[in-house]
């Protein structure tokens, strides 16, 4: 039996792997070690043995509340996964224990999305005509930063994801969308790129993704702080996207991300950002309606508490967005573990129901764009 | 060159065709000789001509009003259909100018849908587990009544399509419809297999759609006609369904049609039928109103007026099913030629547009099913 | 429970299917009521019961003795064919028992093959460039008889399938060698376009297929004893293939064929034509070996004896066109059981194998084409 | 514009691109700083501009002769890769002109074969029945080197590819030879399986492989000198694979590569290692001319001269493996041009046409099988 995690977003650390029923692994830091949640590793060798691992510093990660009700996911064919139903959380050590019927296994903390995987959907609607891609900028270590611009209408949508790299649901998310919007016979999608421009960032945090971080770049630094004074040396992924926005301007903006602990779909909105004013009060609130109408995963009932990032909040990509351009921004959350509401012990979330949610998003937005012609 | 549609769906007469600028045309009538109007033909050794085609029978077909605005559809392969943009209507004859790019190409009334594409896609359905297929009866000529039972709720649902063979968008819609609702990612899908039992017939008129006939079955009779009292004899397809459909129940009913003549997507409704009640009335008009928001490409402007079929009212499908199980029950009509709010010169109106429109309705269908459990 | 069989291929009769342990069928003639053994139809209702079907008329088929040995096709989605082990010859009825895990279920002498599915294949062909299609003419009941031109070369290759339309491994063959042709990446196939022109018919019998024959067109008429003198009448098929193939000539004649009762796959070469001369017997056992070498599946044990035809040989397609243009003309010959030296339980011989074979005997054209050259 | 290559296989440093007619380049050498002549870039923002790129070091690559008469490969969608018609050498740059049709462009000196995508299709493969996957060891980055174990016969055979990381055609190849062999309709495969044991190795460089090398691994050192006396501290790659086929053995050995320079498909074999064998010189004859056979892209005129590796001849991982178990050990070199005997100039020599041959290698190889056994 050997483990290996030598690939796109690869993590873990083999502290002693010759017990089969007794793996001891641990979590690689992210660069600047801050952050660690996110692992994806390869097990070999292992058809038909009962197997256990246990993450050692589980308790010690940066959502380590998250574990509880977390099912490890797996896949035999980098294909399909699926969850581990014994996966445990003791407050310190998560175990995992089950019997794979291949020889190799995949493991994540949830299902990945690689670089390559984006540059070949790139690639292909590329190839559209109703796309034009850009590159922005490059990262620190040299990833591009690609928009795709699709749609000729005058109001303009910015959407991203990945700021936090292990959070790889947010590019499902974006490779529904995306689908969606460049569906010819969706009439849903024809209006919304005749009424609006939409500019998506599949990827902004390219680097965090490949290295396998959870929550950081390259130099270990949360984009997703760096929103109120971004730097060259430190967050150029956020200053070449922030100068890209300026050019453009907004008029709704989404800002992508999955959430450790909650089992949930939400929406943290703008309403805590000053002077966001009574019509996007009330455009969010409808555009929170409307998605949930569109998605029975979304729902408003559990969320974060408005204070959570009071002394930090303009530091953030959609309070930013909201003060800057004044209109409705909001950061998606969506579950590492599953919809409570509505949970599928087989898969949990997953890429799929990620992807299926960004194509849900399209009726909220042309609801919304038809309240701000209204 | 030459021509032949001695196949599914095939339908038209030569009566010249030694002239490729001069093509003499005709529709064969429906068995029965009321019925007249699909064509699919296919022409042979024609790449690079300049053709002319007449049909010289269309302005004796039964809507010849609908051939105004009308363009012809073709295909080289069979999957992609374009609409061809010389097709011209004096009142009388229907003229069809191009110049064809390969050596064959199929022409049709609209994009066709084959008996052996309905089996297929029955096949792929009835290995989910999610489905249970049931034939419920046989045509006159012996072709199968096949009914997909998909879902474990309380609420039933039927949905049944091409009554009217020759509106073969019907049978697109049931494939877009059905393939959402085994959607595993999809929770809305998810939703309505909770909330309800769905029943959808792809297709009742199997003879018909065969034998490449416009509005009725393999004896000539227009089965949305026989609904007050079908008989083995000349209508076992309405009789087969009628039966299941009284088995069962039903809490929400769609006939799902194409109008030969108005340019849009449009809902006849129930409510001139007695004892329709308030509450299907606001529950219709719910249904309209979120099917709107669900499809841009539905609208409420145009339609039939409430006075059509007044006379025969309660032989048609729709109707009969408001007064026999006192619900909601449409029928949804598509368009032969465009819809005219959002034209797409390319395809026209088109197999997967409607599809899209059968997707969308489960929206509309969930909001139905909340409303019912208020 | 319910049988039926109108579809494209069907072919039962239902004598008592009131007692699923104990379900009575039998197959229907040809029309003109001469051959009969082809069988084609679906089972409603039937998931997790014992089935037992008896074929009462199995011993009066066209070929009794092929019974012994052969198990039945079914299907649960129409793609994925395999045999039911418990088939049984008593040298009278044909018994076939199977408990079937879905809700319906098709079976088949043999993995169909319908004019839709040629259609469609048909028409992603026609849009290579390196396709030209053409209709030579049409059947008794107005179905186009289409031939593929494929290759520039000045060698005159010729191949057709399905005389007998009950073998419908022919068509597989042809569907496995078309596609290989095509490959713009396969050397030999490049090099075949180059040193010769293929003039491939997929149907020769498209009435017999849709009708669910054995051996017959829609008069009866079994094509393979018509080549000596064709009427309009009776084998238009014949005449129209014959016109075509005198107007172009012959270097290589392929007749493709299915085997009710040996269970090999065989060449019935042309050696015992009158004139066939030492330069075509060395170029037939050249070919002989050579598809030994490209196809494992092929061997020459096993075959008919060389006087089987004696009679009525030149009534036979290969040897017509031995005798008519001087070349190698070869009948193949695929099992309707398995082969019996490589023998796969799950599927027997079908139609994923004959694609195979087809794609395998570009090997030993070019080897001949090879020769020719020499 | 913009210029990017941190992406699987990257290579390239821009100089200058401040002028699209006159963009200056340099390849980047492989770590070690012996060899390069790799490389592979995308550029953004060139839809309809002229552009002239110049690699400035071209003239001193490790195979500085193989420019002339090459054709940088090129790709829109990263999945149809063409040829730049205008690129030339001039001793010492070498020029590639045209414009572009989309916003990016992908570049390389060949088509690309990422980590990812044979990640991927292991991870298919190791669903079959018929593949057992084994890791044997890591890379020096600690990449997997995973062989694919397939067949249960006793003759033993080898196949890796991948050795100069920079020769992409070998692992589509591999691709090509792994898909054959696991179909189950095909009667070569299936004799293969029964007749040997395959032990193939997709990739023995992953590590150069990503890093964008041409000839060596993450140390700089070239595997294919390796092979008299590998080292864990500098070539852990083939002291790995040596350990795993003395375990087994083998009775064929064949190591894929690709030739900067020929523009044919040739075979470099073993008959100058002493000992080889009246045997498997004769082996090795048959092997060819089957080959040729199989595959019309194969040719063994054009090829290296036999005394090329003299010095080094045992460092050679063909030479060693035929001194080691006595058996035939090959060599195969495809283009990265073209085949100049059947040159396609749209594509040159690609992906798809070196999966081809790696299909067409089970003919040689069952051939080679059959000779044993006799
Ligand atoms: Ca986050
Ligand atoms: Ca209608
Ligand atoms: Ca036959
Ligand atoms: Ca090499």
């Amino acid at each position: 039996m050997s483990i290996s995690s030598q690939f796109d977003s690869g993590n873990i650390e083999v502290r002693d792997a010759s017990n089969p029923s007794d793996i001891r692994l641990a979590i690689r830091h992210d660069a600047g070690g801050v952050f660690m949640q996110w692992f994806h590793f390869r097990l070999h060798g292992v058809r038909g043995q009962r197997l256990r691992l246990v993450i050692e510093n589980a308790g010690d990660c940066s959502y380590a509340d998250g574990w509880h009700g977390y099912r490890c996911a797996a896949s035999y064919d980098r294909a399909d996964w699926f969850r581990i139903a014994d996966t445990f959380y003791d407050g310190r050590e998560l175990v995992i224990e089950f019997t794979p019927e291949q020889d190799t296994v995949w493991l994540a903390y949830f299902e990945p999305y690689s670089q390559e995987r984006r540059l070949d959907f790139l690639g292909r609607c590329a190839c559209s005509p109703l796309v034009q891609v850009e590159c922005i900028g490059t990262s620190l270590q040299g990833r591009d930063l690609d928009v795709l611009h699709i749609g000729s209408g005058p109001r303009q949508i910015w959407a991203q994801a990945r700021q936090h790299p292990g959070e790889s649901m947010a590019e499902w998310f974006m490779e529904g969308l995306i689908e969606r919007l460049l569906d010819a016979a969706d009439p849903v999608a024809r209006e919304l790129r005749e009424r609006a421009s939409f500019h998506l960032i599949p990827n902004i945090n390219p680097d965090g993704s490949v290295l396998g971080h959870l929550r950081s770049n390259a130099a270990g630094i949360n984009l997703n702080r760096e929103w109120h004074a971004p730097t060259l040396a430190q967050s150029p992924e956020v200053l070449h996207a922030q100068a890209a926005m300026r050019k453009i301007g907004a008029e709704l903006f989404l800002d992508i991300h999955g959430d450790e602990t909650l089992p949930y779909v939400f929406i943290d909105g703008s309403h805590m950002v000053p002077g966001y004013g009574e019509r996007n009060l009330a455009l969010q609130a409808a555009f929170l309606e409307n998605l949930k109408r569109a998605s029975p995963d979304f729902q408003t009932e559990h969320g974060y508490r408005d204070d959570r990032f009071t002394g930090e909040m303009m530091t953030l990509c959609s309070k930013w967005a909201a003060a800057t351009f004044g209109c409705v921004a909001l950061t998606l959350e969506m579950p590492f573990k599953d919809n409570a509401n509505a949970p599928d012990p087989r898969t949990g979330w997953n890429g799929a129901r990620s992807k299926r949610l960004g194509a849900a998003f399209l009726q909220p937005i042309l609801d919304h764009l038809r309240l701000l012609a209204d």
